[in-house]
């Protein structure tokens, strides 16, 4: 049995991607060459930073090719190895192909963290987890009792810096796009919430949720609303941008007020979870420990079935998902 | 002889302002009360900052009232002192009217950094060379061999940021007006510079000028000109946001392109130099070696007569000052 299933870049998108830009394709499942391992892929994890990928450009990621296969952060069980580290059955975590099967180098894959649910591997105990802890408390910098403004708050990292905020004695005000969204920030901590598809005025919908101005915003959106928070940010402010979902698919770079950012002496700063890496270990223990002890939840919208990932892939930019969007492949040990 | 002269707001512009928004009231001179000095005004400072206090808003600074006198950084002589650090004849520098003569809390006064020059007190050893001081190294942090792009760099803040850059082994590449400028920018130590309104396109000469990429840019001006500079930034580039002339005068908030700071990690932090206040003195000492030693040096516009101090804040708008635009009300010892 050697039968496998892959995704490749159909063609590159301008403006909104859609189902036809991707492409299933039936190939031979890989022979894993010196130092590789066979996975069967478990979990691919899709999230809005892939679209910049679907562009012909240079960024931090390398760009997806057309007619070549694309990659994703994934957890895989091993069926096969050539590297002393790994034995069939293992459970890893890694970056490989939109596949059931890929041979990987040994080398870059890493064990799960918490083997009985090896899907946080790519959520809370993952680059969705981390990206929160750095982006948080590195860039936003929050002190007890600051308030801590947060778009995309019911996203796969949002709701992570939601109780990440929460944890540092901040009062924390979740912005989404439906009640059961904003409803589930509350259950989080959340002291404020703001479905912003139900709200005609932004600019009074942040007054009212932070009447003492915002201390610290995290940025997963962009666009109208993130100006919306930063015409009430407080002196010596500090805007994290992890990522601006509202503006990837603009093929045009979107207009909006020129800010001045001069009288609050705000801080606002771009940040890629990869420069922390030399931390990451501590903070997936300390995230690992607030998981378990139930300080930090988690939770998936999961797409069944390789079949469905560029479905969950396109559904982020709806906001289909609450938490962590994940691609089920297969179930461990089938 | 109690005779004195000072400038009123005589109305709030809407857009560019224009004289007809400036009074020259003839009034008494005045008396100090206790602690208080009389100061004969030798020069007054006038900065493109002043322009948001003619509006009716709040800010870092009070705004200034209708039909009330302006406000200015000032050098002056005591004429007569009710306070007992200062005697008669003492150069000090403070804040006061726009006036001949004013009575000033003699607490609020300090003495002039160097006597042989009391001018520099609002210079280049003042709150001028204070905000190149803290915005170049505390918010740019540059490293030797990183490229340093100032905007405004023929104006009074900017001409020290290009100096201090150069102290600091970074490259520096100037933006100015004229030709004059960008020549005085290129003895100063710039090794590139840009005359914008000579200039087609302003992104090519970025490009051209800055052929590394850009990892400081110390912007006094906002605009089209941040817009060309921000697109050649470099990874974990800083951005000093000084001043933005170039948006002062707009009734509605300008637009412009939104940004993506993520790529590229830059952080964009805007600054006032009040904030660095218990270092002033620090600062101040290293301003006045490198301008005694020739390593700082300092140009100045000076408009003679009170009468024209309205004509010297305008002509900052249209970039007719080189260097450090000064307002000299009197000769010391007249």
């Amino acid at each position: 049995m050697t039968e496998n299933r892959q995704w490749v870049l159909a063609s590159r998108p301008e403006g909104e991607p859609g189902r036809e830009d991707f492409r299933l394709e039936e190939i031979d499942r890989p022979e894993p060459g010196p130092g590789q391992v066979l996975v069967r892929t478990l979990y691919l994890s899709v999230d809005p930073g892939m679209r910049p990928r679907m562009r012909d450009r240079e960024s931090y990621a390398p760009s997806w090719q057309v007619d070549q296969p694309l990659w994703a952060r994934a957890v895989g069980e091993v069926v096969e190895s050539d590297h002393p580290d790994w034995a069939a059955g293992d459970l890893v975590v890694g970056r490989w192909r939109w596949a059931e099967y890929d041979a990987v180098e040994g080398e870059s894959l890493r064990p799960v963290p918490l083997e009985s649910e090896p899907g946080t591997a790519l959520g809370v105990l993952g680059g969705t987890g981390l990206t929160a802890y750095f982006g948080l408390y590195d860039v936003g910098e929050p002190t007890p009792g600051e308030t801590v403004v947060v778009s995309g708050a019911a996203g796969a990292v949002g709701s992570v810096v939601v109780q990440l905020a929460r944890l540092a004695g901040c009062r924390v005000v979740g912005i989404a796009g439906t009640d059961e969204k904003c409803d589930w920030l509350t259950d989080l901590g959340a002291a404020a919430t703001i479905n912003y598809r139900d709200t005609d005025d932004y600019w009074d919908a942040v007054e009212e949720a932070a009447p003492e101005g915002v201390d610290v915003y995290f940025d997963n959106v962009g666009g109208e609303i993130t100006d919306a928070v930063l015409d009430n940010v407080n002196d010596h402010s500090r805007v994290a941008v992890c990522g601006q979902v509202a503006l990837y698919n603009a093929e045009e770079t979107p207009e909006g007020p020129r800010r001045m950012y001069q009288r609050t002496r705000t801080r606002v700063e771009g940040f890629i979870v990869y420069d922390y890496e030399d931390r990451f270990d501590v903070a997936i223990d300390r995230l690992r420990d607030w998981y378990v002890a139930g300080d930090v939840e988690s939770r998936r919208t999961v797409a069944e079935g390789i079949e469905h990932a560029p479905d969950a892939f396109l559904g982020l930019f709806e906001g289909a998902n609450i938490g962590k969007q994940l691609v089920q492949v297969a179930d461990r040990g089938d």
